[in-house]
């Protein structure tokens, strides 16, 4: 039985900017898992209805329906273990946990402060409405005034990363050795930029910057398959 | 063999503040290791000169020096590898280490700057001018200056710790069912607070204070054995 992802597209089908799709992609190709796409924008809630919300990343695995790019990482580890694991043991998943925590609300909270208008001129022309009208909500502001400060939400962003640069120089992956699911948390991030944004989040010559390079190398290049701003 | 552990003590001997020894002495106690312990202050740098270097914590285990707090979780972790684990696996090592560079990074600068003057205030007379005068040549402020504004630094220490607390609503320790280093990185910051400062790091009703409650229980109350200045 082939599983079925559900993800979001922008503008063009190659589009692919959510950070949150991407942690589960790079989670299906960790595992090896075949699986069919199907693109929705983010006003075609129908298509994943079925799932009884209404935010991809959406995985359909024979009868199985799992929602939120976290619970999909642990269910792809629980049903799947002979395949390569995503976080080594049950330590390694309670602190990739954390990690995942931080990334989806630290550091995407400040991505998004740096992204959202340029997420904006990048959507399909079904989702423009329906995004600003939501974020300017959350935010309480109007996207430009939300991303007004350019330099200083790119010096923001840059100053969390430290802490991940730092590690990254002290070993290749966030996993140790090799990728693991650490790993796809942040590297989320930066797909997102690199979708909509003209700037680099790693300076050239820090370990970040080496690192999102293997991580767009990975499984023959599937990071790199999302067409670049940033390059 | 006994191991030897090196550490720091404050205005009394009882009164040991410093986060990064904290995370030695909760790593020797999840690995059931019996040790000794030698006080040292501030300014005697003599009594660890044989560890080639300057602070603590440094552990001697028969001809083995070790000195950072990293460095001794790693050596305890390979050294004695049928005693409970600390990472759980290299995946978890891996990720650990991120919570490390995380912790002495960002949280523990943040709560140095609420610290610090409450630090200055129960160090041993001998330590006092030698304390004061690092500080503030790294801050290049006073410690009141660096300390003024103690209600934001409160805020700011909650606001980096509100992922950890967040983590902590999911599962019950940062190891998952049960601890591990990484509780130990963020109870040492916790130790720090509780030996000088009038403020609780953790609102009640938090899963953070829960979670520092079941902290001080471990390995006999050992947290406990620290005399608290926030309770």
């Amino acid at each position: 039985m082939t599983i079925t992802f559900y993800e979001l597209a922008g503008a063009t089908d190659a589009l692919r900017f959510s950070p949150n799709t991407w942690r589960a992609r790079m989670a299906l190709a960790h595992k090896g898992l075949a699986h069919d796409t199907e693109l929705c924008r983010f006003i075609e809630k129908d298509k994943i209805a079925f799932s009884g919300q209404k935010l991809v990343p959406v995985i359909r695995d024979g009868d199985a329906v799992v929602c939120d790019s976290w619970a999909i990482a642990c269910y792809l580890e629980d049903r799947y273990p002979d395949r390569p694991s995503l976080f080594g043991c049950d330590v390694g998943r309670a602190t990739t946990r954390f990690m995942n925590v931080w990334t989806s609300t630290v550091l995407h909270g400040a991505l998004a402060r740096l992204l959202l208008a340029e997420i904006h001129a990048n959507l399909h022309e079904m989702d423009k409405a329906y995004f600003r009208e939501t974020r300017e909500k959350r935010f309480g502001k109007t996207l430009e005034q939300i991303c007004a400060d350019r330099k200083g939400n790119l010096a923001s962003v840059r100053q969390l990363l430290a802490p991940v640069d730092a590690t990254l120089g002290q070993q290749d992956w966030l996993g140790g050795d090799g990728p693991a699911y650490a790993d796809y948390l942040i590297f989320g991030g930066f797909q997102w930029a690199r979708a909509v944004s003209p700037d680099a989040l790693a300076e050239p010559g820090a370990p970040l910057h080496a690192w999102n390079e293997r991580m767009l190398d990975l499984y023959d290049g599937l990071g790199r398959s999302l067409p670049a701003k940033n390059e």
